[in-house]
C-alpha cells in the first residue's frame, strides 16, 4: 500500500475549491484560524537576512557547527547536560525527518528483516520500509483503558527479537502521529527496561525516535523533555536515532530540513552510525537544503532569536490548546470517544466503520483514515469548524 | 572509496582563509570574479516574491504542474514538439540532480549487478552504486586522439549486457563533469544505435542521461539541445531517464531541486518508471524543496522571466567562455595538455602523478583529482590566477 496522506491532502484541498464549507482535516502542518499557513516571524526574518552563500551554497557536508550543536542543546534541553556526559553524540543532517527515518531503517536493518512499530502509526513507516526491503511487524498501542501497553511492547519485541537477532523500533512520541499519545516517563522507563532486557541478551537493539512534533507538547519546552532522563538507563551497546524535523518545529514544511542524531555509550557503535550514515546523506541526497540549515543553524546559536523563537512557539501550542479544548468538550457533549491526547497536531478517534473515509467525505470532511482510527489534524481546523466537525465524527464512526 | 568532493571543497575554503594566495580549483559552483557565488537576479526576485505558501508548505506530491510541464519544454527546447509526439513522458521531482541519479540506480538495477559509466566519472556515481549494492563497470572515455570512444563503448557496453542481461548507463553529457567534454551530435547517434542493438536482443536498456551542466554549453541554448534530436530514434523498449540539476541550471545548489525526466516509447515501461519512481520518493525524502520548485516552475512558465532568466544564462556562459579561453591560450603557451573542452564547469588535465594531488596542494592549488585526471573547476577560478595556476599544473602533472 503507498499511503497517500499528501495526496488525500491535495485532493482535500482541490476539493475545498470548489466548496469552501468542507473542513479538511488531512494537513499535518500548522494554520491560522483564517486558513494561512502558520509561520513564524524569527524564521522568516532570519531566512531574509541570510547572506548569499548562507542561502544558494551547498551545505557543508556534515552540517554546520551552529547546527550540529544547536540540535542537541535544543532537542535534550534540561537534560543536555547528563545526555552529553553520558553518550557519544553526533547529528547527521538530513532531507526533513522523512529522511533521517528512511536512511536509518535502510541502514540498521537486513533485506527481508522486521522493524517492530504500534499498530497505530504513520503510513509511510511502511512505505520507508518496503523501499528497503524490511517488513514490518505491530504491537498493540493501547490497553484496554487506552494507556500505553507496556506488555504487549515486551511481548512482540521479545519475540521478534529472538527470532531475528534483531530489534529495530519505531517510537513517535510526544505527541504521537497519528493518536496524539504521549507516553509517560514512567512508560519511557519500562520501554528502555524492555531494550537494555534485549540487549543484555547480545541482540543488537536500534531505537529510531520520531520526536517531529516534540515542540507542541501540551506540557510545553520543558515538559516534552522530562522523558530523556530515561534514556541516561540505556544499556551500552543499545543505538539511538532521534529523528528531528525541522519542519515542524520551524514550520519549515517545504524546506526538507532535518536531522538524525546517533547517540550511544558505545564508541564502536559510534563509529558505525557515522560511517553509514554520512555515507546515506551522500549517496542518497548528496546534502540539504543550505537556507533551511542557516535558519535553524542561527536561530539555535543567537541566544535573542532562539528566546523570541520560543515566545512564538507560545503562540504556536496556544492555537493548537484552543482547538483541542474545544473539541474535546464538543466530543463530551456528542459522547464521542477519542484517544488520549497529549499535544501536537493530531486527535485520534476511534471508528468500527470499514467506510469512514468515504462517509466522512459524503458529509463534507476529509480525514486521514486507517484501521479502526480517524486521524483529525487539529493544526489545520478552525474553531469555527469544530461543532460541525465534532457532529459529523459522531454521526459516521 | 567515499568521494569527498564536498569535503574537499571545505578543506579548500578553510585553507583559502588562512592563505588568500591559495586557488580553489574544486568547487563545482558559479562565481564571480570576486569570489561571490553567481546568482541570478530572476531566482532571487521571484524567491522574494513567494507566497508564505510557496515557500513554507509542503510540495505537491508529483510536483506542481509549471514544474512538470516547465521542465519538459525547457530541457528537450527546440525539439520539444517532436519529443513530446514520440515518447510518453513522466516528471518526478527530486532532491537535486543528485536525488534523480540515486533513485534511478537504485530503482532499476537488481543488487549485484554492475552499471556502466565511462573511466573519467564524477565520484559519487560509485557511492551511490555501492549504496544501492550496485558495482560500476567503465569503459574508456576517450580514444587516443581524446575523441569519444565509440568502440570500446560499443565492446563494454554489449560484454555486460550479455552477461547480466541487463545495461544500465549513465551518461553526463554534454559538458561532461570531470572533463568538459561534449559528445557530438554523430557521438549521440552511435550510441543510441549501440542501445538499440542490446534492445533488440530483449535485453533491457536504461539509459541514464545525466545533463546537470546542459545550460552552460559553450554552444549556447540551441547548441546544446542538438543531441535530443538522436533520441527520437530509441528503441521501443528502452528508458531513459534524464536526470535534471535545478542547483547548476539556476545556481540553487543548496535548494536541493531537480527532476527524473523520464521517456520512453513504451506504456508498460513508462507505468513501471512512474510506479517506483514516484514510490522512492515519498519513501526516501517524502517531498522535495518547495521552494525550488516553485522558483523554477514560475520562471519556465512565465515568458517575461524566462527571457529575462535566459539573458542571465548568456552572461554566466561569457564568464565561463573568458576563463577557457585564457585558461585555454596559457595552457598552449605552457604546453600543457588539456582534453577537449565544449562547455561546463570544468576543465580536464590528464596526468601520471600518483600524488598530484598533494603535490597541487603543496604548490597552493586545491582540485579534485582522479586516476589520471585532475579537474579544474574553472566556474570558481578568477581570471586572475589563471596563468598562476596553468603553471603550477604544467610543473605537478
Amino acid at each position: 500500500m503507498l499511503s497517500n496522506i499528501l495526496k488525500i491532502s491535495q485532493d482535500a484541498k482541490a476539493a475545498k475549491k470548489l466548496n469552501p464549507e468542507l473542513i479538511d482535516a488531512t494537513v499535518g502542518m500548522l494554520h491560522h484560524e483564517s486558513g494561512q499557513i502558520f509561520t513564524y516571524q524569527t524564521v522568516t526574518d532570519t531566512l531574509c537576512s541570510l547572506k548569499e552563500n548562507e542561502m544558494y551554497a551547498y551545505s557543508p557536508a556534515n552540517g554546520t557547527a551552529e547546527y550540529r550543536n544547536g540540535i542537541v542543546d535544543w532537542v535534550f534541553g534540561k537534560n543536555k547536560d547528563r545526555i552529553k556526559n553520558a553518550f557519544q553524540i553526533n547529528v547527521i543532517p538530513t532531507t526533513g525527518g522523512s529522511g533521517a527515518i528512511s536512511n536509518a531503517v535502510y541502514n540498521f536493518n537486513d533485506f527481508g528483516q522486521k522493524i517492530l512499530i504500534p499498530n497505530h502509526y504513520w503510513t509511510p513507516y511502511e512505505n520507508i520500509a518496503e523501499e528497503a526491503n524490511v517488513g514490518v511487524e505491530t504491537f498493540s498501542m493501547f490497553d484496554k483503558d487506552y494507556r500505553f501497553n507496556v506488555g504487549d511492547f515486551r511481548q512482540k519485541a521479545f519475540a521478534l527479537a529472538e527470532r531475528q537477532k534483531r530489534l529495530f523500533l519505531i517510537l513517535n512520541d510526544p505527541c504521537n502521529n497519528p493518536t496524539g499519545l504521549c507516553l509517560s516517563k514512567a512508560d519511557w522507563v519500562e520501554v528502555i527496561a524492555v531494550l537494555n532486557d534485549i540487549s543484555r541478551r547480545d541482540i543488537p537493539v536500534i531505537l529510531l525516535h520520531d520526536l517531529a512534533y516534540l515542540d507542541y507538547h501540551a506540557q510545553g519546552f520543558d515538559g516534552a523533555r522530562d522523558i530523556f532522563e530515561t534514556y541516561l538507563e540505556l544499556d551500552e551497546n543499545i543505538l539511538a536515532i532521534i529523528a528531528f524535523s525541522g519542519s515542524k518545529t520551524f514550520s519549515l514544511y517545504g524546506f526538507r530540513i532535518g536531522a538524525q542524531i546517533g547517540l550511544t555509550k558505545s564508541k564502536d557503535v559510534m563509529a558505525d552510525f557515522c560511517r553509514v550514515g554520512d555515507y546515506s546523506v551522500r549517496a542518497r541526497f548528496s546534502s540539504v537544503s543550505r537556507s533551511g540549515m542557516s535558519v535553524v543553524g542561527q536561530i539555535f546559536s543567537r541566544p535573542e532569536k532562539k528566546a523570541a523563537f520560543q515566545n512564538e512557539l507560545l503562540t504556536a501550542r496556544e492555537i493548537l490548546k484552543k482547538r483541542v479544548d474545544l473539541f474535546s468538550a464538543e466530543a463530551e457533549k456528542a459522547h464521542l470517544q477519542t484517544l488520549p491526547y497529549g499535544g501536537g497536531f493530531f486527535i485520534g478517534v476511534p471508528t468500527n466503520n470499514p467506510d469512514i473515509f468515504d462517509d466522512l467525505v459524503k458529509d463534507g470532511v476529509y480525514s486521514i483514515t486507517m484501521p479502526g482510527l480517524v486521524r483529525i489534524a487539529i493544526s489545520s481546523v478552525p474553531l469555527s469548524d469544530i461543532e460541525r466537525l465534532v457532529q459529523i465524527l459522531k454521526k459516521n464512526v
